[in-house]
């Protein structure tokens, strides 16, 4: 309308996407739930949330006189244990989160990945350890999760993929969270929040104020070396460096406040 | 091709959509539901699923501690059944059920109402008997659930829907179906076909060969007349003509083999 030539070579922008994972300690805690999924539905632009199950599972798999069977203290998925899983992450979290999303005008769709065929995962082979029914994911169909994002639902994924041959199989919520994310980079530019219990890496972990802002590949070399980074926060950095090389944009680390404009008190990783 | 001029004027034909409820009995059998689960994948066209859950909740229940309230022989949904339904029907049935259909090829997207906010309810209110969290069919969202007929999915409800507060509501399987096909009218063809363990509308109920294969408005007052249609059949048939008049095509009673084409010793009903 001004008149002005608009230049006729632009490079498209990529429209932006944010994948939220929540962990088990906001999902157990009815009242954290209820304000992450506010801060969630107010979260603005095409999103998608990936929830773990926390010990929702453990407590009615007891109750159903199910063992929580481990072997050097990793838990192995047999098949009473899966039916549970499908049970709690699958039907009783996954039904209430869309429920509770729907009261907040988030359109959501709850999702495992055998759902539109979403994420299908090779049980895990035996080795040393048979972990049962635990997947490694194979396989996101971004055209797939992309439909629903067009159609204007939001995906709510659970912690459950399939093998493509009928075998639902327990898979860890962090890597669907980097596998999806992965997937929907070649669509969008996507941004990984991951939500926990601690506001970011810290520097010293007994000092809350001594969050690491801002990690790069060349600052992780060195976060490394001084041993910065180490026991559990490796394995989720090594996660997110590999997502990082598959395209996503940049992930995030903190509580669930980081989803506010306000705060700017957590980890932002990127290449 | 052939030169010839085509019409202009033809009258636009409504794509076909079938919509295919199964009960507890099937549910419940492996052997039956992997059969069934094969028939339904192989129906042509664009289709829709409804399960309901059967008797493994109440068994699910029980071992969980929770009694199954009865008053006047009328199911109670209390909170803690409510969670149980959520987690069997939601969760162990609805994914399974996705799962095997994805192993067949068919593209399954399992849904309670909470998703993609498809059927609202409401909550039934307290006038003899307080049913708690059961929900009436109050409206379905045909365009939410096209999307994902468009996008190519296979729709499979489970026996839930919600609020729209953020409430889950255990809802009467047949009414979902009756209800999402009265929805899908709109824009389709829509036939009903309810899978039990009768193979039709029988005149004698111990002679299996007297299946009534035809009903309209005008039999139906003869059959009701005559006692035929008497007891459990009759809020089944007036739910059928209910849809009719809301502009559903036509309905079938049978058993899973009436999804074959061989067999036409099922009853249709029609106007």
């Amino acid at each position: 309308m001004s008149g002005r030539v608009q230049p006729r070579l632009k490079i498209k922008q990529m429209e932006k996407l944010s994948i939220v994972k929540i962990g088990g300690n906001i999902i157990e805690d009815q009242a954290s739930l209820d304000v992450f999924l506010k801060l969630f539905s107010n979260l603005e632009g095409k999103k998608i949330l990936v929830h773990g199950g926390g010990k929702r599972a453990t407590h009615i798999a007891s109750k159903l006189g199910i063992e929580s069977k481990m072997i050097n203290g990793r838990r192995i998925t047999d098949a009473a244990t899966l039916e549970v899983i499908t049970m709690v992450y699958g039907g009783l979290v996954n039904k209430n989160v869309v429920a509770k999303l729907q009261a907040l005008n988030t359109n959501a769709i709850g999702l495992t990945g055998a759902d539109a065929n979403s994420i299908k995962s090779n049980k895990r082979p035996v080795k040393d350890i048979d972990f049962g029914f635990v997947g490694d994911v194979k396989e996101v169909s971004h055209t797939a999760i992309d439909k629903l994002i067009q159609a204007n639902f939001t995906p709510v994924f659970c912690a459950i993929t399939h093998d493509g041959e009928g075998q639902l199989l327990n898979t860890n919520a962090d890597t669907i969270t980097s596998q999806v994310a992965v997937g929907m980079s070649k669509l969008y530019e996507t941004s990984i929040y991951y939500c926990f219990e601690l506001i970011g890496v810290l520097r010293d972990i007994n000092d809350k104020d001594s969050v690491v802002k801002h990690i790069d590949s060349n600052t992780y070399q060195d976060l490394l070396e001084k041993g910065i980074i180490a026991d559990g926060m490796l394995p989720k950095l090594e996660n997110c460096f590999d997502a990082l090389y598959g395209g996503v944009h940049e992930i995030n680390m903190g509580n669930t406040s980081m989803l506010t404009q306000e705060n700017d008190n957590f980890t932002k990783i990127t290449l």
